[in-house]
């Protein structure tokens, strides 16, 4: 990694895209744009090592693919994703088989977002384009004109860099849209009144594809990372304090939650990594202010049900790459003028599909007897309704770009 | 309509199926009972006029016109009724067509529910089939034996029928349900925060086809009875009133509802009915208590929007009308064992749809601005896919019986 940070080259002072954030949404806008000979650095307030290590999802859908092949970084995708051709539904230990392939002639891949942050790190190192990780105090200016800048503190010093154009892709907590006053943004939120508490192990998975299930405990979701690496979660509430679970109540709770064919072929191990997320739907608009453009978590969350999260992110920076390549190349701002209406319209699709599989799947505590034949009546309706199940495939491998 | 009341003939003291309640889901499982020659008693509280005055839906879904085919009442409704290929969806203007007949190769009926009751009571009165009106106190007895009994009060004096089976198809107040101990039944329930202001006017229909508008103000219908007689809605909050809504207020917020387009040609005129309707979901579990079976609204209720009411209440008839022709004719027990949990399994679907039609196109108090953005993304998601569409067009024309 130590071609990737600032430290061995000459620090630049000018680029034509300064792109805030070293998560996937951030290189793969660096890489699509290097590849076609524009001048990219990327600041990153964290470490390499850092940003690796948070675990994340791992379903990728085959537009998102497309976007890592143009991007060159999907060599190793090919070689180790798993391809599924479908996933399975459980409600009250009842099964249903979504078939994607069958439904859409689509197919997803799994394949963990920490992998592809890693291809897309190793291309950029080996490219030479600059990097400069621990970049302290970041900060955005003049972006409401033609001349943006970016400033950083590295080692007690203040930097600055010229750009064109600022791309924030820094996550929902980073600095770009806390750059921006109140004023200039539309927030829409939906906090879930609960989490997802997650175990990785070093089994191999109960079944060959995810399973999402929805029990009267609560949701649990069987899923992988390769075939001998698990990826489990069971829903709790927000209140749930991750010392409180052991492996073996978490083993136990999951089993609880699935049927009792999955429950018995169920492989448990010491978990690897264990943490709760909390669920939250999130959408900023505008995405577009001057000259900064907002992309992936930065604008937008979903709740990790359905798993919108990376691969939206993929097709804001689709849209943005595009963008910014007519905006270079052919002098055009046509791409920029649209991209904040392009991509939220297809980003609140994906947060629809995210909270009707979040509310379809999980256990809300003020939902009354009602609502829960509700979910059930839907679940059933799914298991009799191909067209109902075409809708739940399409949107699972991905709305088109 | 003197010939349908009991004031003409001897009093029966024996039948073999008491229905209670002579709206069309009574009126028609008499039928469909009577033609394969099983002896029926209709009990109703009211009289034929003040039943024939009730102004209700009126869009039936080919299923129910097929079962009133079978009933040997469906050919005015052939002769009157319109076919409708589709249905339009607005919301703030925006327009977008169902189109049922490419979607699912079938259509609905527009044809009053107050002539589909006519044509039942016609048709029985005809028949010399036994219906009592205005029959007072009518109470159930025994159904937890095979010798049910019910009783009525008739210019105040006390009449006894014996019956094998009492058939509730008595409203959602009457009797039949009432009649059940709260133990015996588990109810699930959706009260709305609003209602449905509704006008009868001798005009022409806006348009051809039924428009379901939501807009930033409400929601509104644009329905019709005949060519020349039009049925309109807005949404109104639940506690208004309808001598608040002089019919010049109502066509104002009517226009305001629609796109300026639809608005110009709204043609209106003195309303010949006005009301207030309440929205409510509900259903009653299990349909069977003996000998003992509710059917209709006795049993749930859906709001009005995707006009599932009287096409659920046929779908409940049909199935108990199978049932009771295998008990009587083939002396089996099967089909009156699986009556509940078949129609159940349909109603809850049925209860699915027209919650999901009531949430995507009203405006709910309590939706925050995330929540009015995930409507309006599920109206564009809507225009963009052909499987949903065929998910709301397969609903509307009604699910597989």
């Amino acid at each position: 990694m130590q071609t990737s940070t600032a430290q061995t080259g000459t620090r630049p002072t000018r680029t034509q895209v300064a792109i805030i954030g070293a998560g996937p949404a951030g290189l793969l806008l660096g890489r699509l744009l290097e590849r076609r000979g524009i001048d990219t650095v990327i600041l990153e307030r964290r470490s390499p090592d850092y940003v690796l290590s948070r675990i994340r999802a791992g379903v990728i859908e085959p537009g998102a693919v497309e976007l890592l092949e143009k991007a060159g970084v999907a060599e190793r995708l090919h070689k180790e994703g798993l391809i599924h051709d479908g996933t399975e539904l459980m409600f009250d230990g009842d099964r249903l088989r979504i078939d994607f392939a069958a439904l859409t002639g689509r197919s997803v891949t799994v394949y963990g977002q920490t992998e592809v942050t890693r291809d897309l790190m190793d291309a950029r190192a080996d490219s030479g384009a600059v990097s400069i990780y621990e970049a302290e105090d970041v900060s955005l200016h003049d972006f409401e004109t033609d001349r943006p800048k970016v400033r950083y503190v590295q080692d007690g010093v203040t930097h600055e860099i010229a750009c064109d154009v600022i791309a924030g892709c820094d996550g929902f907590h980073g600095v770009a849209r806390a750059s921006l006053p109140d004023s200039a943004l539309k927030t829409f939120e939906r906090v879930y009144p609960f989490g997802w508490l997650g175990i990785l192990t070093d089994r191999p998975p109960v079944a060959e594809e995810l399973i999402y299930a929805h029990h009267a405990r609560g949701f649990a979701l069987c899923s992988m990372r390769s075939p001998t690496r698990s990826r489990y979660y069971v829903q709790v509430a927000s209140d749930e304090r991750v010392e409180d679970w052991s492996d073996d109540r978490f083993w136990d709770e999951l089993r609880q939650r699935l049927d009792p064919e999955t429950a018995e072929r169920l492989q448990t191990g010491p978990s690897i990594e264990k943490s709760i997320a909390p669920l939250r739907s999130f959408v900023a608009e505008p995405l577009r202010f001057g000259r900064l453009f907002l992309a992936g978590d930065a604008a937008h969350i979903v709740p990790p049900t359905g798993a919108k999260g990376l691969n939206l992110a993929a097709s804001d920076v689709g849209y943005l790459a595009d963008a910014l390549l007519e905006f270079f190349l052919d002098r055009s701002s046509a791409g920029l003028d649209a991209y904040s209406a392009r991509a939220l319209a297809r980003i609140w699709k994906a947060e629809r599909f995210s909270w009707w599989m979040t509310s379809l799947l999980h256990v809300f505590p003020e939902t009354d007897t009602f609502g829960r034949r509700i979910q059930r009546a839907e679940f059933d309706y799914l298991a009799g309704s191909p067209a109902a199940q075409r809708v739940l495939a399409e949107n699972y491998v991905g709305l088109p770009m």
